[in-house]
């Protein structure tokens, strides 16, 4: 096989999560702490295409750790409309692999000047975003040359997971998070099995990525990855809005890909869906049981689970656009920072 | 064309804004009034299928009209997970046509008990979100005999709009809130355009909606009717992060709705983007500009252009659902109520 970067990238994330755990653990615990001081009542998160869907993991993991309500903020509102959020009682986050998505650096640049707490999680110390925001997060990634990003991805969870953690006063993820490097080291063994499941199912005019709670955000991270790196028309749907309406689509023309780890709240409902639809003919991937022809997960505790599970994802996306002609290294029509304002 | 229950009920949609305005109108400024005495920081969202699209529009509406932070509520945070959020300063809003959705109830009956204000937007005002909540805005759309949402829809977008204007004590849409219902009527005017462009698209095998700002929620609804009805294949997206990435995708293969109404703050924007997909070779279906092939929508203040802009497009839907031999009144697998925990 060919070299990729983008593979290279994708095989890097052990060594990623390692270094961040190690050279950003005590500082994150202290801006959590410094944090938790103050009579937060809310989170907003700014952030834009895959940095997104972190800011999707981190509504349900402050949801849950610190029964924080997140709001995403709509950007436009600051840069299109002219009408920023006030932010009384506000933590306002700006997730940027880049640090220079204009919209983003605004959010935070307004947020500053109003006085409230602001955090950039970024993976470029000298961007505008880390200047802009009173703390910062470097996820000490290297640099990343793809432009579909992965390690920067898997770098902003743990980073959003450590700061719940951290807010939240916890110690019970201390355990897990030691153990993330080598959970992800194993994700990357599924890659024969990743690929063969891209040549089975890479043919597909469209698909859909299922899942529930905090592996939402990773439905959503695969789908993105499929039509940025494959041009494969996928789209990732909640498990439960897909069995109110959109279920009448399943058939054998229908692929979908469920992203359950093991030891999730979600995972027999998703169980139970995964049979659903292979009874109406829909080709399905497993991601995160084990068993033949999925892509079996590590198990961590749940709150981790979506830093490991987008893996043999990322992995099955590698293929897919292999299978499909493409070359994952120079994906059609993308460039590496959203400059949307 | 034989008579249709769907068709009937888009048809009823001037009476049913002008109904809620007389009726509703002055409570409506009434719960406003009071509310805005309260020291809200935020406001939190509860809804499911059609009415999450009438809660993406209360981001928009309440960050523009009153700069209050929007977040919409993971239903699956309170009953999956059992980890509802503190609200302290927020007002939690239900949103659902039936008032049975047991998370969207199971969120306003919680945050009742903790004290904080609680507003039901509600078709059926005798149902349980209806008793849970302190206060309601009942609907008067009439009885919804359709599965796809239609009249309830542009109603909960009225009343957003209503406690946005009453919330920021702005006047300044009253001159356009009483034009509503005759713009309404006209945009059923596109009826014959919308038919001729369904028979043009209704063919392809997935398509893209496209807006941006206020208008997001529109093309999120669209997509979501033309999915329940025609079984097609579509996807909302956000003009901005479309031309970040999927655009790689565009190309004869790939029609696209840009949703543009007249006089809105993006208009320019997606005229560009409407352009550029014209050049890669994707069909283009415009709904907002007038010109040929296009469904215009009367101008409005922006606030208010959702309420009408979705109208050519549920046309467009039940037309694509007939094109495509699918009975507009038996959406397959399909239940009224969405009975997610």
């Amino acid at each position: 096989m060919s070299r990729s970067v983008l593979r290279a990238e994708i095989g890097e994330q052990p060594d990623v999560l390692a270094r961040l755990l190690v050279r950003e653990g005590p500082a994150i615990r202290r801006i959590a702490r410094d944090l938790a001081r103050r009579d937060l009542r809310f989170v907003l998160v700014a952030a834009r295409g895959t940095s997104d869907n972190a800011a999707r993991f981190a509504q349900y993991a402050l949801g849950l750790t610190c029964r924080l309500p997140v709001a995403l903020a709509g950007p436009s509102l600051v840069t299109l409309y002219d009408s920023p959020p006030r932010l009384k009682g506000a933590l306002v986050v700006g997730i940027s692999q880049s640090g220079r998505s204009p919209d983003v650096v605004e959010t935070i640049a307004s947020a500053r000047r109003e006085g409230v707490p602001t955090l950039a999680i970024v993976n470029d110390p000298d961007s505008p975003l880390a200047q802009a925001a009173a703390d910062v997060i470097p996820l000490h990634a290297g640099v990343e040359r793809s432009v579909a990003a992965t390690k920067t991805y898997t770098a902003q969870l743990l980073a959003v997971a450590l700061l719940a953690a951290g807010l939240s006063g916890s110690r019970k993820f201390a355990e897990g998070l030691g153990a993330l490097p080598d959970a992800m080291a194993d994700a990357l063994g599924t890659e024969p099995a990743a690929r063969r499941a891209a040549a089975r199912l890479a043919t597909a005019a469209r698909l859909v990525v299922l899942s529930r709670g905090l592996n939402y955000p990773t439905a959503h991270e695969l789908a993105l990855k499929l039509k940025e790196l494959a041009l494969l028309e996928a789209e990732a749907l909640s498990g439960a809005d897909f069995r109110h309406g959109p279920i009448a689509l399943a058939g054998p023309k229908l692929p979908a890909i469920v992203v359950s780890p093991p030891g999730t709240a979600t995972e027999e409902d998703l169980a139970g869906l995964a049979d659903e639809l292979r009874r109406r003919g829909s080709p399905v991937l497993a991601i995160g049981p084990h068993g033949r022809g999925s892509l079996p997960v590590p198990r961590l505790p749940e709150l981790l689970s979506p830093i490991v599970a987008i893996v043999p994802g990322q992995l099955f996306a590698f293929h897919a656009a292999r299978e499909r002609g493409l070359d994952p290294d120079a994906p059609r029509g993308l460039s590496k920072v959203t400059e949307t304002r």
